[in-house]
């Protein structure tokens, strides 16, 4: 049978009319609330019903979807549905640290509320499509039951009892991503310092990045037996390679601090 | 017909050992030469002539490709072997700077030798494979000339008359792996900190990491174009996410150095 469980949804930046526009759009009753009411207008032109306040919204469905700027707007939502959580199910997609979603967890329970949470590894484009996965951690039958209606948002991926589990993992991959991006930005000043198009670059330094995601795997088996890598024919190059990046970025009028900070890691990861 | 040029290989690293064996299996009489001598063997072995000295080791062949540790190896390996440089192909793919190859290239035209730049994006293992690309700058016709012995290497991609412009392609392409890998450890940290093993997330950050290169050429358009993100939910966002990052990392005990640096990079960028 097609779940149809009537749905909530909190928050309608960019994500959230995403989310809400996937719910809709898989044949669930969805309620939406947001701060700002007239973000809802496009939603309600499509079939959404729209509450008045934060408390009417928590109450008119079993399963409610937060996904707002922050912890604190977490909060202020649910500090406003006083008596409105008992029996329902929050499936919180704001970005959070683990510590915020554990004790948002204990929170709900006091309330009588389920609670999932949840990271959410995708850009708003990419809801309800399939390159979009979505981290969740808490009961896992609380996650199985909902299961039909979390696939409607992307891939639907469990992580653990542990609440936490889900945003660690969320910041953990989005902190990999900022490396990838910060360290690709610092290619692109090196190479349009010296008239180089960023453009023109751009295909070679994908397929270099995607060629090098093989090496990840063993980076990762490294780490968890504590190995760093203590080559010292390897590391001397990889010191003047790093070295020659910090110079010819100086050269060139770019600001070397992010390899000079990436390159006294590596000293420091193989000298333990 | 194909290309059977005698050529010399100096430096017997990993790299340049691996640059030997490829390019004996091609069938190229091929003499090698190291400063400790029995780094050899193992090619001498499969065929290699070995030279006594550096200087015999330029006069042995009408090419000569150096792979040594640094820039200074360079110099030295090259001012042992005065007078034997006059009409040869010096191929230099030792790591360094767009500086260091300009300079390189005008010395070796003083010594009536041409001159071609490499930056290898590959590990020793790679060479000679389908996944090795090795990119080259200098003159045209001569990048042309020798094109089928830089073949048996890996994929020879020319990048311009400008000597400078393979190390920095180079140097901005491991810039940017740098990158991707810090990002990637730090990720490891924070999983690890929660008792998840690097071992089971990595598969996760490869995927994720994998999605996330397509964003690249829009970073890249809008770099060329000076247009930073400036949409101010979307930076919002992002701000509450390296935040979260930042927290969630020193709760775990782990130091969130890099990700305040890429944090106040990013901020930074909107502002300009």
């Amino acid at each position: 049978m097609t779940d149809r469980t009537a749905v909530t949804v909190i928050g309608l930046g960019a994500m959230g009319t995403a989310l809400a526009d996937a719910l809709l759009g898989n044949g669930h009753p969805t309620t939406v609330w947001n701060r700002t009411a007239a973000k809802a207008d496009p939603l309600v032109a499509k079939g959404a019903t729209r509450a008045d306040t934060a408390a009417d919204a928590v109450a008119a469905s079993p399963v409610v979807v937060l996904c707002v700027l922050d912890d604190a707007s977490v909060r202020a939502v649910l500090a406003a549905a006083p008596g409105a959580l008992a029996g329902r199910t929050v499936v919180n997609l704001t970005n959070g640290t683990p510590q915020q979603a554990r004790a948002t967890a204990a929170w709900a329970a006091d309330q009588g509320a389920r609670y999932l949470d949840g990271g959410i590894m995708a850009v708003p484009p990419m809801i309800g499509g399939p390159g979009a996965f979505i981290l969740y951690s808490g009961p896992r039958e609380v996650f199985e039951e909902h299961q039909g209606l979390l696939a409607a948002l992307g891939a639907a991926t469990y992580v653990g009892e542990d609440p936490g589990l889900a945003s660690l993992q969320d910041l953990a991959l989005l902190s990999a991503m900022y490396g990838m991006f910060g360290g690709f930005e610092h290619a692109l000043s090196m190479v349009a310092a010296q008239q180089v198009p960023a453009v023109e670059f751009a295909p070679l330094a994908a397929s270099w990045l995607e060629a090098m995601l093989a090496g990840l795997p063993g980076i990762a088996e490294g780490f968890d037996a504590g190995t760093a890598d203590n080559d010292e024919s390897n590391l001397a190059m990889q010191a003047v390679a790093l070295d020659n990046i910090i110079d010819a970025s100086a050269d060139s009028g770019v600001d070397p601090e992010l390899m000079r900070l990436l390159r006294a890691r590596m000293l420091r990861g193989a000298a333990r």
